[in-house]
This record gives C-alpha cells, sequence and structure tokens, in this order.
C-alpha cells in the first residue's frame, strides 16, 4: 500500500470519517511522530461519545488492550483496537488543544487547535457536537509517575506506524493533526505534520 | 465545629451548592471512607465547568498540589484546594457512576448513581449541563501503575478529614456521596454515607 492509496488528514487540520459497524479504520503516522487527537461518535446519537473517563472507570485500565475496546458514555463498546504496529505510547489523559491553550503559551494570534479542528471537521459532515470530549491522543507520549506528575516527551512512534480500529457501532470517527509546535509533543522538530488513514 | 454547623449531603445523595469567588467551601468525609463526586460550574455560564482533562494537561499534573487550581474547560482557575487534612489521596481519571455502571455489574433495577445526582442537584437550583464532565472524585483511592491498570482500593481517608477549596469564580459546586456499594470504592464495608461541608 502506498500513501495514494489513503485519505490525507493535512498537518494541523482535521478530518471527519464515517465508519459502518464492523468495518476497520487504519490511522497511519506517516511521518513518525505525529500526534492524532481522535475522537469517535455513535452516527445515530451525537449525544454518544468514545469517552476516556468512562472507559478507564470500566476497564480498570489507562487505555485498552490490543482487542479491547473503547466504551462509549453510555459504557457501550465503540471501536475497538484490532492493530498497533507502534511501541503502542498513546495519551487518555488530557484535553485536546484549544485557543486557550495557545493564549497561556503567549500566542497573540489564533493558532490552530485540535478542539476547533473536530467542530470543523463534524461541520463538512453537516454535525455538531455540543461536547468536546477528551480525545484519544494516538501516539502521544506523555509519562506519568506514581506520585503526580505528568511529562511530555516526543512520540515514540516511527514513520509508518499505524493504528487499527473496528467500529463497533456506525461510528463518525475524527481525526485531527496536533497543531502543537510549541513544545515537543509532535516530536522534536515541533512540526506537525500529515498523517493519512483508510477504511476497510 | 459540630456537625450540626454543616450542610448535610445524605448518603447515595447530591447537593449543589452556589459559592461566591474569593469564598471557601469546605467538605468534610464525615465517617471517613466516602468518596465524594465533586463538580464545579461557572455560574455565570454552565458551559464553563471545572475539567479534569483540562487541568492535567495544562499543569502537567494527575491534580492540583494545595495551594494550586483546577481549570475549566477555558483554562482558568476556578476553584484552588486550600486545605486537605486526609492523606491526600483522590481521584480524577474516572467517570461518575451511572446506571450503565450498575447494569454492567448486574443490577437489574435502578441504582442510585452520581451521574443523575448531578442531575437532580442542579435541578434544585433551576439548572442544567448538558454535560456530566468527569468529576473530582475526592477520597476515591484509585492507584495507577506505570503500566496500564488502575486499581481500585478503600478510601485512605478518615473520619473527619476535610477538603477545603476556594472558589475563584461564582460557582456552583455540586457534591455527590457515591452510592457505589457493590465494591471497596466506598471503603470495605460497601455502605455509602453522609458527608457534610460548610461555606465560609
Amino acid at each position: 500500500m502506498t500513501v495514494d492509496d489513503l485519505v490525507k488528514v493535512p498537518a494541523r487540520c482535521g478530518k471527519a470519517q464515517r465508519v459502518s459497524q464492523g468495518q476497520h479504520i487504519q490511522i497511519v503516522n506517516t511521518h513518525g511522530t505525529q500526534v492524532v487527537d481522535t475522537w469517535a461518535f455513535n452516527a445515530d446519537n451525537m449525544g454518544e461519545w468514545m469517552s476516556m473517563e468512562h472507559t478507564r472507570a470500566t476497564i480498570d485500565k489507562m487505555m485498552p488492550d490490543l482487542g479491547e475496546a473503547f466504551l462509549s458514555n453510555r459504557r457501550r463498546p465503540i471501536v475497538t483496537i484490532t492493530e498497533d504496529t507502534s511501541p503502542g505510547v498513546h495519551d487518555t489523559l488530557n484535553a485536546a488543544c484549544d485557543v486557550y491553550r495557545y493564549q497561556l503559551l503567549g500566542c497573540t494570534e489564533y493558532h490552530d487547535n485540535c478542539t476547533d479542528n473536530l467542530k470543523a471537521a463534524l461541520a463538512e459532515l453537516d454535525l455538531e457536537s455540543v461536547r468536546t470530549p477528551c480525545p484519544f491522543n494516538m501516539f502521544q507520549n506523555r509519562p506519568w509517575e506514581m506520585g503526580n506528575r505528568l511529562y511530555k516527551d516526543p512520540p515514540k512512534s516511527q514513520p509508518g506506524d499505524a493504528l487499527t480500529f473496528r467500529a463497533e457501532m456506525n461510528c463518525i470517527v475524527v481525526l485531527s493533526s496536533c497543531p502543537q509546535d510549541l513544545n515537543p509533543t509532535n516530536g522534536a522538530d515541533r512540526t506537525p505534520k500529515d498523517v493519512h488513514y483508510r477504511v476497510f
């Protein structure tokens, strides 16, 4: 498979994709260290969405293992991780970046951000969500320790690393190539990059 | 101070309380091991609320230290922890319990739950929230490890242990004495109990 067979999520941008129950979506970290903020909504009810906090509370893990599902806010399986060719370092703890985040980081002008990317990506499908659920931050390397501290390290993923999810209900999956360029979230070069995906 | 000087949050129930900017609310774990699901909303805009995921993402900690604020979804300080007489073991990772949780635990009839307690408590003030934000689970003992696992242990708090918050904006604070009685979340005796609070 080449990149030409895949759909592009351009650097700093978001994309919403319908995925039917039983279909798979595979997201490729084309350049290796790009963080991808990922959401899933029930295609028949935008009030049901993939929830990091309901998943953790129910499965007693920071995130699902391979073959295990993320749960919705109704604690139903919504997408199952069926493949992960990366080192498996991802994040479920952190909100999507937003205008407020970049203001705190000193930006005086508008900065692309994953929260607005979610909204814009859904709007392209004539959809909206009154919530910005905490995303599944694919490839984000945010180690915790037994104490209170969280760390921001560059992703451990390599070019071409990919995650595949199977939809457990008809889903809207939203991907945002995180525009964070003010810290090493998206790699030591602090440069957001394209990622790609396919549905099968 | 005696319990008579405090407002009661009955076992298994919720209570919403207005707290003005600069005022404090102190929550007392009257019987020692009761988990209290805690939310705060901007009293002038229910769309702004205390956010676990925005707090973690911004302060690089699982939860604020003493003297540090929880942030809202606009990344503004909303309540600051000014005192904690407990061992300081609390949780920011887990969704409020809900009817779906108790169904998964085998309940065939309605079970009190913190999600519905939030809704009912707000309704008593003629308020509502379209969201159930991930709560600050006071006293919940939910250790994590460097791997993926989360544990459910009884609270480490003792009778009379108390947390005090200073409101950084006009707030609606909502407390729910968690009705979980099917695991040790609320203590080895699995019996939800009253807690109490005061505003000053």
